[in-house]
């Protein structure tokens, strides 16, 4: 199928949505924790954590426009800081149904069965049952003047990461700790390695990372 | 292991690099095709397009400061167009040998073996061998302060998609088609996919799509 900007403006919305949300290819999978003023806290699955840096060690996200009601956003806002948790495939499904709407005031830890955990560092809630957990401190954050959705920038202050998951070279084995790639909407996707490749230069041939 | 952000700012700096690289999850593998005013071809693989919105059809991207040598970003702000296109187990390698240092005005297709392929609405060359392949025309940029990287904004205006990967919903099966998965800097995965979830509503256990 060959669309042009015309013929993606008229597809019924349901499968623009669709199309449009897989067209980017595979997407991480992480569960933002956020905790308000009252001490409620908030869970809410996102595809859209991009690195953005290494030093210093800067991570983005994409929110919707502030004019849907979003708690993580006001959240981190509010407090400037949120946790960002790796969904492994032992509960997809429940990260998944941090996706429902519930009702303001109603913590989707308790409604979906996972369950909050605090450093000393920062006061969001971390997700006990993600075996890699950042701790975020909220920077900047740009709005997108196309579709008003926000970019938020945020600072990792505290990573948390299994001993065995990390190679001498700092490289964290992702498929190892059982993380899922999301595709589209809702698809969720266990991975297997082609190889890690070394850093290219020219006129040779990619080696393979042993 | 429990990081901070003092003891991440005196890791050394490859190790550093390997685990905050790693940190966010599984990134999308694409190539980015852009054209100077001389018709020079340039090619790189990218790991950060996100999906920014279905309705218009938006993407957005991370690129690094400026002030390194980029010919892909010229090419974006000069012509005002560039393609993105999945890179798939088949061509992983020669996707990956894009990334090494080649003097401008070589062109990166010829180098590692990619043929570039034009459509008649917009300069930028795409990738024959990528079977999803977006033209994207640039909209908006905002430069992160924290680390000086650059977020690109685009909107699709043509996507070009074998009619066999898109199921009735509009999904479009990543898997079949064998696009890859990044995690870290260098490691490239296939996936299996573990189960679509419908819609999440509160107090209903999430349904898998069949």
């Amino acid at each position: 199928m060959k669309f042009n900007k015309e013929s993606i403006a008229i597809l019924e919305k349901q499968y623009r949505t669709n199309l449009i949300n897989s067209v980017t290819g595979f997407k991480s999978a992480n569960l933002i924790g956020t905790v308000d003023a009252q001490g409620n806290n908030n869970l809410s699955i996102f595809s859209s954590v991009v690195h953005l840096g290494a030093n210093p060690p800067l991570i983005g996200l994409v929110m919707r426009p502030v004019t849907v009601v979003r708690d993580s956003f006001d959240n981190i806002i509010s407090t400037g800081f949120y946790t960002v948790n790796h969904v492994s495939k032992e509960f997809y499904k429940a990260a998944h149904q941090t996706s429902a709407r519930y009702p303001k005031g109603v913590s989707e830890f308790e409604a979906v069965g996972l369950t909050p955990w605090f450093s000393e560092i920062l006061p969001a809630p971390y997700v006990a049952e993600s075996p890699v957990k950042l701790g975020v401190k909220y920077l900047e954050m740009h709005e997108i003047k196309a579709n008003n959705t926000i970019f938020i920038v945020g600072e990792i202050v505290e990573a948390i990461i299994p001993d065995n998951l990390i190679l001498p070279d700092g490289f964290i084995d992702l498929e190892k700790e059982g993380a899922v790639a999301i595709s589209g909407l809702d698809s969720y996707h266990t991975t297997s390695r082609l190889a890690r490749l070394a850093y290219a230069k020219p006129g040779k041939a990619p080696g393979e990372i042993q």
